[in-house]
């Protein structure tokens, strides 16, 4: 071999990823062997980043949506030369790799996000690339374009079918976010086989209805149509663009070429040999030629372009220190020093004040203290924002003209009647980087948005999730929108902190630890209605943070332990006062949180001895097992709720002093 | 008055809803008063309902996918002659009446589905004529048309945001659903204000790119031209037809049309005293002139209506007596006489021939035997057919040419990647009636559809929702495809019936109580990999359907109770057979069905004198505290999992024989 051919250095990605899954027996060889065509081009002669730094901050964002391809990105990433050696290859798909089934961001250095769940990784990449339009923005001054780079997405036709397709593309069209560049892999095949049967889509037209720049026709294994298409969408401006790459799935099996047989499952030996033969690869298994490998190698360069991004931002630095400083506190996600005392101070005041406000008035106090502090905090609401109330004074829509001075400080989404889309964008946002997201919409339509809120939490992504209208209280807008389930299901969602605040001290300091928490999201569940203010000392002010904590105490070890959370805190209280000295009023905003607790502060908070326990919250029951145990009860909801005003509800369901106390007497 | 004008009868819908809002002092006007010239055209013209029966079963179907302008299908079911009288809107919102804030389907004659939760109205309407045309082509006959019926829906900005609205049209479009016509309330207004700041798609394009017919431009406050529309819309064939009509919201109110102010509060005394005026309304709240009323009434012309098609079916079961039989019956929803014997018959088979198969095959062998006995069983996958194993011999796609003979037996949907829209429209084919339809996806991705399994639960739909790779024993795929969750958050829905079983014979029996269960969805939750057989007396098989029953019992009373699902029932068998005589085994397929039984059952299974108990499941622990309680434990999983072979992974996480044996030696 003397130089390699495009297709020879495409062929590098089919074999590595032929090669992995037979070796996995398990896995999806036809995705990256029908892209492999694509990714060359894109990789060698247009992604802008480097192999030696994946974190480096000004580097072009590339997005597998379709991610059970994983093998496309693991090769691209072990050919340019990031830290994923041929033996993370080898053991693709094995305990302990670094070459999982998924792409996983928090696992393989260069994964900007973890995809796998259809049509998320688009809905990342429109919020990465929003993130990149409004840090551009903020930043950029004259002769120093510091933000400057692209998102790439691969997408096929799974991707394409999911409703969050829609919900982002629609976005992505009215934010005219240009340098976003995705490409479809227009196959013709997914898992049930060929298409034509369940998605006859027009795909262009229907992207040119989102204000998209369509580039339609492409032979995605034509290397010299496939860089045409991307220079075309280099000088595109104003809208994001789709490359519509008519491909092959499987391209090369002599046998399974076009074929389902071929997406989800090892070729075989006989059809590795097979394909081998027809592409003339005549390289053993995970063997990569001294001449493709130098090609593909892009450390050197990576090296070089990061170095002139730095020499830029230096002499950047010289010219504005304010904004480069801000810019590199923001892109490592340290807040700033005196957030922690301020915020303490705005808690200790509203402890004093009292305010007796519904929860989510309180959200809406918090962010207004907490945001004039927090330049990185981007807010919005799937359009609910006076229900929500996520809006402060300083909320500027992301859709200012950016000629407009104030764009610069463009910090709130109006997302539309978006929930899914709203929230994996939002993890695109906070995966970028520079931003701690915040989105909402009403609790009982987290449904829509679950397996986001879910991969937020499996990525670790900073991002705030605001929910409002918690229960039953709701009211009159009936059982769609009373949320019954939803506190249990989220908490059971593994690594999400849910918080639901009794009063407006517990909101801010669950908002507080929201925006603390930089390693995963953050549920906050706020009531419609006023709830009372409660007393507390500095102590009690402080453990609230611990997740759950004595509110009021019994005179001497407690008989009975009340635990509430939310609404029913003020509830317990009133109960309690009835029930007389031995009874202990735990408030529980968070038991994820307090779950982390070491075990002598729990047993301090529910002491093993006292059986006799009762818990309350206008949710599903079940859940409060897990602290009552067989001997205590619970006050809670296990059927849908009803069309009522408030008051006459919390009766019908048995939220009333009465019933607390009546449940507490009926323990032995 | 002399003879009421159109507007007169709109006016007569507005101020109802007007004077409803303002009554309960919530709710929302704007909607009704900007459709109420659209609707009052198409019920006063076209609509082929009977007021009389809301029931009949070839009635045309009214769905408001909008559902927040409750009110709007509130006055006309009311002014039509449906058993609605004054005093229920008068009651509006409030506790026990048949008007709640959004449209439920079990609370109100004729309304066909709950709505609220924006865009699965249209789903279900997508699923209510796919059942239309399947049973036309299924029952009709030359000369004998009895099933022949549209469907109209209202949908505002708010659908057509949603995500799910792609999903439902693009397969509208490709099943041609030309009996299927929406009416876009295109007001330019949503919650947050005018939209041109987050809905900018070319509406009408977005649609011709799914193959429907568009009707662009009408003047949603013009008669003649909604009429003019709707005829084009009935003229169109082989595609479903959009008709965007261009409309204010809240039309007629001086102060607040065209103004998101209307939207979702009541005007205030004010503004209805200047709304009256400005629409010369000169009657009291509630109050419609007997021309107006008379005019409105469709009782004579509805009974007139039911008594041709009468004749008409009359004529068709002397011509076709089987086919009117079996149209009866599938209307009525009865199973055939047979088929609770013959499925017992089945079930005692598998228990004596005990194959050891995955339960996903397991599920597709009860598939296989009950689906040639159940022709109104409707199957379908979120393109994965091949791996939830939802296909049968006997599976024919909706999407068959009608002129083919064999289309008269459509019964499998291919969905592709709409697991969302797939679910809706299980329900839209359940209200429909007709049909039991059964759809599925992975355990994991039942986050994507979960919102409308809580609604087949609240509307009390008879829908089957098949989750297979239902732990992380799905291995390679890793922690995206891995449900841990899942589990307990579907059973914490409420209504919603969850069956794992344990072996084939479990698989069976759920998926006949899944059939037999008309009043309710139910979950089949199936494995990936094989699972033992497990022997049983026929009193234990018949137990098996009261939810838990002692699979293996100890020697005299037990001193440690081992609980558990699905692939953790043979983990917990042999770890019996290594803790000795005092052990009991329960399997325990469905919890919520297991807390339908008497005390008695549930006692003799879990005595509550035996608190060594441990629960066994591989997903989220908590839930199963409800069981074992604060002493007891719980062998399950509370992080996410990982991409790995099944062996290893087991191993990691703790689910081995040795790792159970010594959970409950622990035990105090």
């Amino acid at each position: 071999m003397t130089t390699p051919s495009r297709r020879d250095l495409a062929n590098a990605i089919r074999f590595l990823a032929i090669d992995a899954v037979q070796a996995a027996n398990s896995g999806h060889p036809g995705m990256p062997m029908g892209m492999a065509d694509i990714a060359e081009v894109l990789w060698n002669d247009f992604h802008r980043h480097n192999p030696g730094n994946p974190k480096w901050t000004n580097r072009d964002r590339f997005v597998l949506s379709n991610g059970h391809g994983s093998m496309l990105q693991y090769a691209l990433l072990h050919l340019t030369g990031y830290d994923l050696p041929i033996e993370e290859l080898k053991n693709f798909r094995q305990l302990g790799s670094r070459t999982p089934g998924h792409p996983e961001n928090h696992m393989t250095p260069g994964v900007e996000t973890t995809t796998g769940p259809l049509g998320q990784g688009i809905a990342n990449a429109v919020g990465m690339a929003l993130a990149e339009k409004l840090l551009a923005q903020r930043f950029n001054r004259p002769g120093f374009d510091v933000v400057d780079h692209r998102t790439w997405v691969f997408l096929g036709d799974g991707c394409l079918m999911e409703g969050i397709s829609h919900e982002v593309a629609s976005l992505a069209g009215t934010w005219g976010l240009d340098k976003l560049i995705a490409f479809w892999d227009d196959n013709h095949i997914s898992i049930d086989g060929n298409t034509e049967g369940w998605f006859t889509d027009d795909t262009p037209a229907r992207f040119e209805a989102y204000g998209w720049n369509v580039i339609r026709g492409v032979d995605g294994h034509d290397a010299g149509a496939v860089k045409a298409a991307i220079e075309a969408a280099l000088a595109s401006t104003g809208k994001p663009t789709l490359v519509c790459c008519r491909t092959t799935i499987g391209f090369g099996s002599p046998n399974k070429a076009g074929k389902e047989s071929c997406h989800g499952a090892a070729l075989g030996a006989d059809e590795v040999k097979a394909t081998r033969e027809a592409l003339h690869w005549e390289h053993d298994a995970f063997v990569i030629p001294q001449p493709i490998s130098d090609a593909w190698n892009a450390k050197a360069e990576g090296q070089a372009r990061e170095e002139a991004w730095n020499a830029l931002f230096a002499d950047y630095a010289a010219a504005h220190p304010e904004l480069a400083a801000e810019y590199e506190r923001r892109m490592r996600a340290g807040l700033p020093a005196t957030f922690a005392a301020q915020a303490d101070a705005y808690i200790a005041g509203l402890q004093a004040d009292g305010p007796v406000v519904a929860s989510r008035k309180a959200s809406q106090m918090a962010i207004e203290a907490f945001a004039p502090l927090l330049p990185e905090l981007i807010g919005g609401s799937a359009d609910l924002a006076h229900s929500n109330l996520t809006l402060w004074k300083g909320s500027k829509s992301v859709t200012l003209d950016p000629a407009l001075p104030e764009s610069r400080d463009a910090n709130y989404v109006y997302y539309g009647v978006r929930e899914f889309g709203m929230t994996a964008i939002s993890n695109g946002l906070s995966l970028h980087g520079g931003f701690i997201p915040y989105d909402a919409t009403f609790l009982v339509f987290s449904d829509y948005a679950r397996n986001a809120v879910r991969m937020s939490a499996l990525m670790g992504a900073h991002a705030i999730h605001v929910y409002t209208h918690d229960s039953i209280g709701l009211g009159e807008d009936g059982p769609t929108h009373q949320p019954v389930e939803h506190l249990a299901s989220l908490r059971y969602i593994p690594g999400n902190d849910v918080w639901r605040p009794c009063d407006a001290v517990e909101s801010a300091v669950a908002w507080k630890a929201a925006i603390v928490r930089a390693d995963g999201p953050s549920c906050l569940v706020f009531s419609r209605q006023n709830l009372d203010h409660q007393p507390r000392s500095d102590a009690q002010v402080a453990d609230i943070a611990r997740g759950g904590y004595v509110l009021k105490d019994s005179a001497g070890a407690p008989e009975t332990i009340l635990i509430a959370t939310g609404s029913e805190v003020a509830l317990a209280m009133q109960a309690a006062e009835k029930l007389g000295d031995g009874v202990r009023v735990v408030s529980m905003p968070s038991t994820e949180v307090f779950e982390r607790q070491d075990a002598a502060y729990k047993e301090s908070v529910l002491p093993k001895a006292c059986r006799r326990r009762v818990a309350i919250e206008a949710g599903v029951s079940g859940f409060w097992r897990k602290y009552v145990g067989l001997d205590g009860a619970v006050v809670g909801i296990d059927t849908f709720g009803a069309s009522a005003p408030i008051k006459p509800l919390m009766q019908q369901f048995g939220f009333t002093v009465d019933d607390v106390v009546e449940v507490a007497k009926s323990l032995g």
